[in-house]
C-alpha cells in the first residue's frame, strides 16, 4: 500500500478485521454473569451491534505506536462496555423507546433492572480492565466515566436553556469526545508511548470526538426523518440547543431568538414550526458555521498526528476525521 | 482498660471518635463535584447520616492489626460511599419514599438525576480508592460492587417466591455481608496482614453481616410500626421472603404454606392478615429459629478472631456481634 494512498472504510476494516472479530468474542465472554437477567440484557446489548468506533480507535492507536496483542482486544472491549453502560442509563433518563433500530433495553426489561444492568456493565468493564494490572489504565477509565456521568447531569440541568458555545463544547466533550480521547490514550498506554505521544493521540481523539458530535447534531437538524429513524430536530424538541441553534440564537434577531426559546420552552413545534427554525438557521448561515467548526476540529485532529511514525494505521486514523465530517447519517 | 472488660457502645465510640470525625471530613471533601446537582445530592446523602458501621469495621480491623493512618480514613469513606451508592439505586428500584427518616433522594430529585448521582458516587469511591495505588484494594471493591448489584437483580428475579434458605443466605450475603466482609479485609490489607489474617477478618465480617441482616429481617416482623418507622412485615408485603417466613414455609402445614404464598402473590395483607402470619411464625417457632441462626453467626464471627492479637480494638470487634443480635431496632 502506498504511503500516499488515502484509506477507505474498506481498507480500515481490513486492517482491523481480525481484531474486531476478537473483540466480539471478548465482549461475548464479558457479557456472562451468574445472574440470568444480567446475561440476557448484556447479550441483547452486545447483539445490538454498533459501529465499534471506540475500540477501533484504541486498536489503531496501539498499532500505530507499535503494539499488538490481546491486551488491546481486552481494553477495546472495555471502552465499548463503558460506552454501552452509559447508553443504558441515558436511555432510562431520556425515556428512550428505541436504540439502534430495536426496542431499548429499558423498554424490554424495565427501568429497575436496567439501572442495575448499567451498574453491572460499568463494574464488568473495570473488572476486565483490572486484569491489565495497570493503575494508569484504571485512572483513565474511572476519571472518564465520572466526566461522562457529570456531563449527562449537566445536560439535564441545562435542558430548555440556550447554552453558550463554551457550555456546548463542554457538554459534547463529556458526552462523546472524552471517551474517544481516552480510547486513543489507552492505545498509547498499551504501546508504552511517551507522555508526549499519549497527549497527542489524546488531542486527536478529543478533536475527532467533537467533530463527530457536532456533525451528529447537525444531521439531527438537516437529515430526513427516514435517514434519522426519528423526527427531525428531536434535540431541540427535547430542550437541547446544539451548535447551529446556538449560533442563530447568538447572532439572529430578537424575534429569531424568541422563536428558538419558544421551542425550548414548549418542548414541541406547536407554536413555532420545524420549517420556521430551519429558515432561521439558513438565514444566519448557522449550519454552515457548525460544519466549519467540525472541519476545524477535523483538521486539528490530523495535525495532532503529525509527528507520529507513518504506517497504514496512521493513514487510517487520518482518514477517520474526513469520514466523520462527510457522513450523511 | 482491663483485657477482660467487655466493650460497650460508648467505649467503641470513644476508641474511634477521632477517626469518625476525620471520616466525616473526608466524606465532605469527597461529596464535591463541579456539577452543582451532584454536590447537592451527595451532601444531602452525607448529612442523612447513618451509623457508619462499615467504616467502623474497617477502622477496628486495621487498628487491631496494627495500622493507623490517613489511608484507613480514606478507605473508610470509600466503603461508606459504595454503601450510599447502592442505597440510592436501590431506593429508585424499590420506589422508596423515605430513607433514614427523611424523603429519599429520588423523591427529592427524581429518578433521572439519582441514577446518575449513584453512578457518580460509585466512580468517586473508586477514584478515592485509586489514591491508594493498590490493585488489591480496587480488586476487592470492584468485585464487591458487582456482587451487590447482582444480588439486587437476583432479589428482583425472586420477588414473590418463597426462596430456599440457601438462596436467602446468598441474597443477604450480597446485600449486606459482602460489604461488611470487604470492609474488614480492606482494614487487613492496609495493615499488611497475612493472607490468613485477611481471610479470618473476612469470615468475621461475613458472619457479622449475615447476623445483622437476619436480625434486621426478624425486626421487620416483630418490632412495632413505631420503632420501624414503616408498617410491620413490609418485606413480605413487597414479596420478599425472609428467614423466619422461609422456615414456616418449609416446616408448616399445607394451609400455612398457602397463606404465606398468598401474601407473596397479593403483595398485600388483604386476604391473609398480618396477625395470621404472626400466628403461623409463632406456631412453627420460626422467629426463635431465625434468631438462633443469627446467634450461630455471631458465635462464628467471634471464633474467627481467636488468633488475633488482644487489644481494645479486638474487644470492640468481639462486642459488635452481641450488639447486632441484641438490638431492638
Amino acid at each position: 500500500m502506498s504511503t500516499l494512498a488515502i484509506a477507505t472504510a474498506r481498507e480500515v476494516f481490513d486492517l482491523l478485521r481480525d481484531d474486531l472479530v476478537a473483540i466480539e468474542q471478548e465482549l461475548g465472554r464479558d457479557a456472562a454473569s451468574s445472574v440470568s437477567t444480567i446475561t440476557e440484557i448484556a447479550e441483547y446489548l452486545r447483539e445490538g451491534g454498533g459501529k465499534r468506533i471506540r475500540p477501533s480507535l484504541l486498536l489503531l492507536a496501539s498499532h500505530m505506536l507499535g503494539f499488538s496483542g490481546p491486551n488491546a482486544i481486552r481494553l477495546g472491549a472495555v471502552v465499548e462496555m463503558v460506552h454501552t453502560a452509559t447508553l443504558v442509563h441515558d436511555d432510562i433518563i431520556d425515556g428512550a423507546d428505541t436504540r439502534r433500530g430495536r426496542p431499548s433495553a429499558n423498554t424490554t426489561w424495565g427501568n429497575e433492572k436496567c439501572v442495575l444492568a448499567g451498574d453491572w456493565l460499568y463494574m464488568q468493564a473495570f473488572k476486565v480492565a483490572l486484569e491489565e494490572k495497570n493503575l494508569k489504565v484504571l485512572d483513565l477509565l474511572i476519571g472518564l466515566t465520572q466526566q461522562m456521568v457529570e456531563g449527562e447531569l449537566l445536560q439535564i440541568q441545562k435542558l430548555g436553556k440556550a447554552v453558550s458555545e463554551a457550555e456546548y463544547y463542554d457538554l459534547i466533550f463529556r458526552k462523546t469526545a472524552c471517551l474517544f480521547s481516552t480510547s486513543m490514550r489507552l492505545g498509547a498506554v498499551l504501546a508504552g508511548a511517551t507522555d508526549q505521544q499519549e497527549a497527542s493521540v489524546g488531542v486527536y481523539g478529543r478533536a475527532v470526538g467533537l467533530a463527530f458530535q457536532i456533525v451528529d447534531d447537525v444531521l439531527d437538524l438537516t437529515a430526513t426523518e427516514e435517514v434519522l429513524g426519528k423526527p427531525v430536530a428531536s434535540d431541540l424538541r427535547e430542550g437541547k440547543a446544539t451548535l447551529a441553534v446556538i449560533h442563530s440564537f447568538d447572532h439572529g434577531t430578537a424575534a429569531e431568538r424568541q422563536a428558538i426559546q419558544r421551542v425550548l420552552d414548549d418542548r414541541s413545534f406547536e407554536n413555532v414550526s420545524r420549517q420556521q427554525i430551519k429558515d432561521i438557521l439558513i438565514r444566519n448561515g448557522s449550519v454552515t458555521y457548525a460544519m466549519s467548526v467540525a472541519d476545524r476540529y477535523a483538521e486539528q485532529s490530523r495535525q495532532a498526528l503529525k509527528s507520529m511514525p507513518d504506517s497504514d494505521f496512521k493513514r487510517a486514523l487520518l482518514w477517520v476525521p474526513d469520514f466523520v465530517v462527510a457522513r450523511e447519517k
